[in-house]
């Protein structure tokens, strides 16, 4: 996801448009990436999967990013 | 995310430019979209958000979408 502070105008277009087709009660958007990973197992796995978020899939001046498991 | 039966061109890519970085235990990448949403709350504030996915955010011919709250 853009950090916070990063203005968001394709996360503000979509509430623009979902206020105009009637979703009055939405009160922000923000639209980010969403990554599914299958790496080995391992122990250094959830650290593997870090440090490829962070070197390949997401722009660390601009954004952030966390990791779930399944 | 896109369905599991649509092939993901995106994801293919960056599983190939991961291996080549280095990250040979990456098995797949699929790339989809995420969004944070803030609605007003109420007791059909989770029906209002699938509504709203399902008929602006997400395409459903090709992609399927899951809620979480924060």
């Amino acid at each position: 996801m853009l950090k916070p502070e990063i203005r968001d105008p394709q996360g503000e277009a979509i509430m623009g448009a979902a206020r105009r087709l009637g979703f009055t009660d939405v009160r922000s958007v923000r639209q980010g990436k969403r990554f599914e990973i299958e790496i080995d197992d391992g122990q250094d796995a959830e650290a593997r999967t870090a440090e490829l978020a962070a070197e390949l899939l997401a722009n660390p001046v601009i954004e952030e990013f966390a990791l779930s498991r399944p």
